[in-house]
């Protein structure tokens, strides 16, 4: 259904003269664990959401050095470590963290167990998926919180590359947002589709006698019916939704506003909305929304937010900061031992911790090879999940709709003083427990 | 030579809405003109560059409605609409900045022409790919102005989306820094490429009586021969500095530390370099760098940079803030009026004045009707280039290499100030010179 691009090349160059080096010394071939985890979550922020992993076992199926691909790699690369290249199938496993749950700082977000060759060069390409789907994912879920039901319409692609606003979109539909003004992303990912009107519509509405706010809105609702959302803040708000609604008439869909006072603007259009009869007209706001703004909207009658720019921005976190580190060889854990940027070594699987009530209270990071520490009283979920085997998806991979309910249901989990915008601790600690 | 991908859908729903509605009463076939600007460069900022202008072009060319997208928009559009969609080809005229041109507030770096329907579709893809490109070029210019002369290689790609990572390595080369790690930039824009060693592969030579740093550095000189540059801090890095040497010997081309004080560990490794007789053994940084940590190690023995996550990430801005606004319908100047967003009316051109020592004093925008305003004592420099004209590309387009020597110049007639890394007003004003 979905076409593969390739996506061979969307690595770093260093993995493969690596991987040259260790065809000829025999470490190729070396079975290895590399473990994608985040050492911290970005200043303040309580938790990080995965995303990206679905986006990542369809990109696999991509990774395939084509000869137009191997022909731009024969200037640095030897005819060896080419003829691999073109026979490279991914023929480990991989497990991760579903799309859609929460992680904390060591969480082991996905594990790619492979030989030494194989597995290294999917570090670029993991990464990039992971850590720009998670940023964008974990800034929209603060901002769905902060919307406290009321729904989120994403409208950012024009402010991030024209490929990433569709990874964007699908990964804030993933965080709890209702659609999506990309129409690739409702092509490729099924994201509801949504939009409203354009100023440029209004303003095209100008003849030599001025402009005609009135000929826009008529040629809209004829074009669109009158439940479409016109855009009152071309020229006079006021004047936009008296004529609006002269227009549309009291079954108007709605109206957008997109600059100025947004809570101000907001009363003042509703008041005028409702003394015009218009009481199921509904009103959506827009114009650089983060997660901050739209709380500060939150007594304000509000029907749908718009977010653009600060959501495909990951709200001032525009990555993850993820690493994709090799964990273990032949069985034996490693570990970089230079200053401030140390990991720890061995293959590790994680279980989340938590009362009767749900809610959350810890997360332990053990050792693989060991049974899941004890947790009296506590429940204990198992976080990975079988993602890729025998270089294969599993058949049964959660779905961009299951990771959604997942989510949703991991936000419910949170101490309450998880889901706080303030900044502070993540909530709740992460417990290792290795050797 | 490129293959062309299908960029049709990196569009917003709501400009082909506002076609639909804007067939039905005619209003498509008006001559319009959209202007792309930004209203303010990031914080403290003083220019931007322009950068994603030929990815533009070459984007165009793939803006076409086939039949498996007309497909997904008949849900939401008439048949009139879907049928103009299948036909469509942009046949109006765009002029711009050229890549590598530096911009300030309101600078019309885009002018594109056409009919409303025409122009007024390619709205997202626009602002996609010149707000991406011209952040991530606008950053890397001031890591190239702070690496004074010293060259930096881009190896971002795992902090961004794996496409905006490719388009990331173009603007960095674009804008002065001297290779990319990234493959697929390599591959497609011919962007020099760079790459070091993985602690990965260091890593991966552990045994049964536990680490061999001498083994991985043994085996990449074997591949990559002593040229090449070894990782030297996955443990000690002391050590690791002797190993290499005796490993490589004298002739060894490049160290890279990736982790702790860089410094402090480079003043310390080019000493140990030296009483060593490596004395031409290069030394590589990295390890977050931005603009402040690179010109930092201005005084230290540093030979080249690394540089990723603040790259691609544009330093703290990630988007450049540029707009797409229609500025003039049949010959008319529209523009909005609402709060905070106002905009200027009428098809507009620009000149960027300079003194006979080439410095640059201001830039003047003004009626692209009018004549240029008279510059006594100064030169004036005209702006915009033409890019398409009747839909197709101009024959002379600006190489990526032409823009790169374009922004150098460019960077050298700024007022010495422009060149600070401090927060600050624009370097040159830009004076509106309109009816």
């Amino acid at each position: 259904m979905v076409s593969i691009d390739n996506t061979a090349l969307f690595t770093d160059r260093y993995e493969l003269t690596m991987v040259s080096a260790a065809l000829r010394d025999g470490t190729a071939q070396r079975p290895c664990t590399f473990e994608v985890f985040a050492r911290r979550l970005p200043d303040g922020r309580r938790y990080g959401v995965v995303a990206g992993t679905g986006r990542l076992v369809e990109a696999l199926a991509g990774f395939r050095f084509d000869a137009d691909r191997l022909a731009a790699l024969k200037e640095f690369l030897e005819p060896d470590t080419l003829t691999w290249l073109g026979d490279y199938r991914f023929s480990g496993s991989i497990d991760g963290y579903r799309e859609g749950e929460l992680f904390f700082p060591g969480s082991p977000v996905l594990t790619v167990r492979g030989t030494f060759a194989e597995a290294v060069v999917l570090e670029t390409l993991v990464l990039s998926i992971l850590n720009h789907d998670s940023a964008v994912a974990s800034a929209a879920a603060r901002m769905v919180s902060a919307a406290a039901g009321r729904p989120i319409i994403e409208m950012g692609s024009r402010r991030t590359h024209e490929s990433a606003a569709v990874a964007s979109a699908r990964a804030a539909y993933l965080a709890g947002m209702a659609s999506t003004s990309n129409l690739e992303a409702t092509r490729r990912y099924g994201v509801p589709g949504a939009g409203t009107s354009a100023h440029s519509f209004t303003l095209a509405h100008t003849g030599p006698d001025g402009p005609d706010e009135r000929a826009a809105f008529a040629a809209q609702v004829d074009a669109l019916g009158v439940g479409t959302t016109l855009l009152v803040d071309t020229y006079d708000i006021t004047r936009g939704v008296a004529t609006a609604v002269e227009v549309a008439g009291t079954g108007l869909g709605g109206v957008r506003i997109d600059s100025g006072d947004l809570g101000v603007l907001a009363r003042q259009v509703r008041a005028q909305l409702d003394d015009l009869g218009a009481t199921s007209t509904r009103i959506v706001v827009s114009g650089d929304l983060d997660e901050y703004g739209i709380a500060a909207l939150r007594a304000e009658p509000v029907d749908a937010y718009g977010v653009g720019t600060q959501l495909v921005t990951g709200s001032g976190a525009p990555t993850a900061g993820m690493v994709y580190k090799l964990v273990e060889v032949d069985g034996i854990g490693v570990a970089k031992r230079a200053s401030h940027k140390e990991s720890r070594g061995g293959r590790k699987a994680a279980v989340r911790t938590a009362r009767d009530t749900g809610t959350i209270v810890e997360e332990i990071v053990y050792s693989a090879d060991a049974e899941p520490p004890s947790t009296p009283g506590l429940s204990a979920r198992p976080l990975q999940i079988p993602l890729v085997r025998d270089g294969e998806p599993v058949a049964d991979l959660p779905t961009l709709e299951e990771g959604r309910a997942h989510l949703a249901d991991a936000l419910v989990s949170l101490p309450w003083e998880g889901l706080g915008l303030s900044s502070g601790d993540p909530a709740v600690p992460t417990r290792f427990v290795l050797p």
